[in-house]
């Protein structure tokens, strides 16, 4: 192997980075989970996770411009795939969306680490950008509920989906905001009915 | 007029608290909204309403469990009556409720408030019980739309007017909470008809 000159080095290192090295980025992920594993979101900060990974702080904000964004990308990697099913109706996805939601926040540290994440975002505006971009990843994702509805002719073709995932995505953030996440299978198939058929009477 | 022995005066000053002596608690409430106005959110604190209401801390601790609740106090005061509308339809008063309150949020320091108070909930339980007590006041001042189409004949008998309540909050919540407050009539009308109607298909 050519011994590289420091300047090649460099370039080297520079272009490692661009490419996101893996390896880095994976232990970077790994250091931020497992302080909010063993230290919880108190002990949670850029030079906590520098130290534990053995990177430095400018590699972790080339990737990350701040606590809240690395903080969100661990959120989402615990994230059950199960969240967003295809059950080929969009009342059964919406009840897949609560039930799965539900009890991720309920029996795991990230209902904790989402609110922190909400109320982080009411007060400085770099994690107020980190968590709107994150909320309209989702609205994408969850909009796909409604659009296969859309496609299979299932729903009104003049709905906006987006609209309709923000309302999936206010309820459920509405009740872990306010301390009542819902754990009652009755009830989360009464909220799927009332936000996908309405609350009309019938021949109303 | 008798004077009245050390032991009596204190005997009235306790009755006269227990009545919630309205000057005081109205002198309290006017200083509070005061430093909002002049020093904005991060001057509050009870020592600083005390002090320019001339009133003891001890009595404000008497009224007010902690700074949240006499913020959302403060907050409640200036809602607009037209948030809550007697429209004769349900899609009509949900209308006027997301116009009104996406107007004072986005106009005055209302929404900056609010988002101050989620915050403060999601990392006090102190403040987190009183925005607790808060929205249930809530659900069930906006539950009384969904109970007046259920009177009216309008809405299904079946329908659980609370949860229907808790979409309505939800929804206005995450826009605030994302930095997303609607301002387009239009899309306020699509918002309030998807939650009356529901999204389904004509027929289906």
């Amino acid at each position: 192997m050519t011994e590289l000159t420091a300047d090649e080095s460099e370039e080297r290192r520079r272009s490692i980075g661009a490419r996101r090295n893996p390896d880095t980025q994976e232990a970077i992920l790994e250091a931020a989970e497992a302080i909010v594993a063993e230290e919880g979101i108190a002990g949670f900060s850029i030079e906590a996770v520098a130290k534990r990974a053995r990177a430095g702080k400018p590699t972790i904000y080339k990737w990350w411009p701040g606590k809240t964004a690395l903080l969100l990308d661990v959120y989402h990697r615990h994230k059950p795939a199960n969240v967003h099913q295809d059950t080929g109706t969009v009342e059964g996805d919406v009840v897949a969306f609560f039930t799965a939601i539900f009890a991720h926040w309920g029996n795991t540290g990230a209902g904790q680490v989402f609110r922190f994440v909400v109320a982080e975002a009411q007060r400085d505006e770099a994690a107020a950008a980190s968590l709107q971009s994150y909320a309209t990843e989702r609205r994408k994702q969850s909009g796909q509920i409604f659009e296969r509805g859309v496609a299979r002719g299932e729903l009104a073709a003049d709905i906006d989906t987006g609209l309709a995932a923000d309302m999936l995505a206010g309820f459920v953030w509405h009740r872990l905001l306010t301390g009542r996440l819902i754990g009652d299978p009755i009830e989360m198939r009464q909220a799927a009915r009332q936000l996908v058929r309405g609350l009309l009477a019938p021949g109303r």
